[in-house]
């Protein structure tokens, strides 16, 4: 019996070692040494290559190290009768929340100005609106997004939410399904993006969406990259649309040095740090997710591969 | 009966207008046009000049238009048996509450970094602890103080508070007097000082200080620039000792342009504006508050001249 995993290599030492130590009853094997591949029965993965899954005849489910399960399903010879398990720790979230928080309250108190009015020695004391005047539109109310908006709500926020499904949360304006995408939009002057990546969501901010927010609103996306069409984010900032955009997911990763991201002055990008598996814990509820599964517990993690989330 | 105010001179149109619609009752006058001095009862003022308010043979109070009444107390001919009105009102402590988070996220998280590495186009993506491993200092726990570390308490993190006299909060691991100084302070990471300015806390923030923290900790200033000994700042941040200051107050301010703070890669500088009173909701609160004195009502910001808060 044997668990095969696919991360970055820099990194595979260290995990086969952390999740070996974790799970003594299973033998943990690197993907470029999967030995005997009928002994494979569960699949610990980010971003696997194409095909590779369906080798392993006995796979019992994939564990994604991740929220999303895109980087699994992006396989189109995925075995899809294999149930999968995404990751999400309590740490998960916590630094979800911190990163929305920061950039919600960056934006909100207009940082990036004082910083450049430092470095023209200009003591420009305005005066923002405070919290309860601000109106933060949070896309996506799984368990990241519900997070993030409780909190923002804490911190006073007005927060609107929108999902595929209706949703009640308290203190959030609830809107759900594309009839009520442009009602949502039109009051979020700081709109964050939290959605999974599906059919329906690629691409979803886009010149149309863009269209029905207020003038010069902020977009923060820690979704995925294919969540944003890039030109018509371009465009959107080229006339004043959008304020500025805040960015910790790419369509291709690491961001490649010729984008013309990281230079336009409106686009503040973060390396996919929003919401990192720090490694330790991430590999504990790893381990824990797969021996409930195994043991016939129930796995809240546990997703739904033809939804997509 | 009139009412006698001094705010900087840009803005004593604005607020005298408004005062008066608040309170019709009282004739409201610039600091400029006094008019028959025996008239004024009440004052209403931010840093009046010394000597000033002695000229009213029959004040009845005075208002500090902020939260600090050290602008007020820094008169030597300050009539002292004068009652004293502090202001801070819900906008107040949410904009600090704001500051304090944006900053304290801001340092946790590492913005500055990433705003240097996207300047060189490196992807860089390092994990930082989450919330739960990282402690805030909390100096001064009243009304804002309070208000700051409870909301830093809900965004995850290791919280401590630090006051003169014992206090209780919860979540907050507290020390008080001069003898819990040194035991506070070993464990802070990131210290915010949100103290009063008195002659005890005058220049608390020293050499002797910086060296109870631990090693290349944060320093955040939303008190008054009075707390800070400059120069042990800046010897703090040759060595190492201190990692950064984020500092909102300041000695003088405008901060002149030829001080060294400015251009330190150290310090970031915003220009008092943590948490500025909002001239609309701060002139309701401070028309609320003279008339529940006027009126023997209680007043709860009311401060005890001679304690100096």
């Amino acid at each position: 019996m044997a668990l095969i995993l696919h991360v970055r290599t820099a990194r595979e030492q260290w995990w086969q070692a952390h999740l070996q130590s974790l799970l003594p009853e299973i033998e943990c094997r690197l993907w470029s040494q999967p030995g005997n591949l009928n002994d494979i029965r569960y699949a610990v993965v980010w971003a696997p290559p194409a095909g590779g899954l369906r080798q392993f005849k006995n796979l019992q489910f994939i564990v994604s190290i991740g929220a999303g399960i895109d980087h699994v399903l992006a396989d189109p010879q995925l075995p899809m009768d294999v149930p999968i398990i995404r990751t999400t720790g309590a740490q998960m979230t916590q630094r979800m929340r911190e990163y929305v928080c920061l950039h919600v309250l960056r934006l909100h108190r207009g940082l990036d100005s004082q910083i450049r009015a430092q470095s023209s020695r200009q003591w420009h004391n305005v005066i923002s609106p405070s919290a309860d005047q601000r109106t933060v539109g949070v896309m996506g109310l799984g368990k990241l997004g519900a997070a993030a908006a409780a909190t923002l709500v804490e911190l006073g926020f007005r927060v609107r939410g929108w999902a595929r499904s209706p949703h009640d949360q308290h203190g959030v304006y609830c809107f759900s399904g594309a009839d009520g995408l442009a009602d949502f939009l039109s009051q979020c002057e700081i709109l964050v993006c939290m959605l999974p990546l599906t059919a329906e969501t690629d691409s979803i901010l886009n010149r149309q969406l863009f269209e029905w927010l207020p003038t010069g609103a902020h977009l923060i996306n820690v979704g995925r990259g294919e969540h944003l069409h890039e030109d018509d984010l371009l465009a959107a900032l080229a006339t004043g649309q959008l304020g500025s955009a805040t960015l910790d997911v790419f369509r291709q990763e690491p961001l490649p040095a010729n984008h013309p991201f990281w230079v336009h002055p409106a686009i503040t990008i973060t390396p996919h740090i929003a919401s990192m598996i720090d490694p330790e814990t991430g590999g504990q509820e790893i381990a824990r997710n797969l021996q409930n599964f195994v043991a016939g517990q129930p796995v809240a993690d546990l997703v739904d591969a033809r939804r997509g989330y």
